[in-house]
């Protein structure tokens, strides 16, 4: 998972860069309307694929999405440690039960 | 980031379990069109509180965001280590300018 | 097609009642991030209900996603009369070959 | 609303047309994932500029919204009088209380 380490790094380092240069740059550039909106079209993608579409592009779909993600955290100065704390937080204590709980 | 490769055990432990007992049992047992539509549907309270609501709501919505996607990538049989290698291998040969090249 | 029309009357008179007893009253009280989220909710669930589920469920979740959308509508003060007019202008002038030169 | 009535008339009358000169005809062409996508994408484009752009986009997301969910619509065989006959339906019986007891 050093992967998504990585990522956040490197999308931390591109914000603020040339928007010509760096499709991250571009993205944080326009603003979060334009990156919400991404997110929500990569999650469309992924679920259509998911039904209709062969592996190799839901794994792609899905590194889409997993890719617009990060760029929204970024611009809310989110963590990505924030949001496994709360994955880990939710498994912890009374762990999938408390989410079977919740209004699905 | 040990948090998404203890989730992913989780999950797979889960499968077939007793969907009464179980939130993710219950998901998978539903099958790949509910699946994708909670993916759809929390990217789009993700996008809704990038916009619109509290840092921590955002956090949470990731969260679910995130722990959706990863019940799909079981459901179709895609480790997640398939999604990160995808993003290693946009980052490490044109890097991010390959995402600039492709429409947006 | 009347049945828009008095859709959109009914949702205008419905506005600023009893959030107890009407769920349009209600789903106007809470704003528009949450009438957002429906109208993208709905959005998915057509799109999955097209690919995986039956007619009947298709109609179902259109008429959902219409209602909602025209819930957004009110909740930002557009007549439908003016969608309508966008359509009629896109299709009356260079016609559908207008989109067809726009990025899909 | 003559306008979704004509709207209907020319997406079945582009339907088998010749993809290289009509938008319709090639989105139908390409089937039903790829419709299904478009509907997901345009309703959160509708989503987010609801939240965050001026009138006029709004107008111009929901009028591509509505023109998606009738391809949508022709490419499963619905005519639009049966999803607005699905919503008289709701609105003639309980009304807006049936959607009330509805989960939400």
């Amino acid at each position: 998972m050093d992967t998504l380490t990585t990522l956040e790094t490197v999308i931390a380092q591109r914000q603020g860069g040339d928007p010509s240069a760096s499709y991250v740059a571009r993205l944080l550039a326009k603003g979060l309307p334009e990156i919400a909106r991404k997110v929500g079209e990569e999650a469309v993608e992924t679920a259509v694929a998911a039904l209709a579409h062969d592996r190799q592009d839901v794994v792609g779909e899905a590194a889409d999405l997993i890719f617009h993600l990060m760029v929204l955290l970024r611009a809310r100065d989110i963590p990505l440690a924030e949001v496994c704390a709360e994955l880990d937080r939710r498994e912890g204590t009374s762990g999938i039960a408390e989410k079977a709980s919740r209004s699905e």
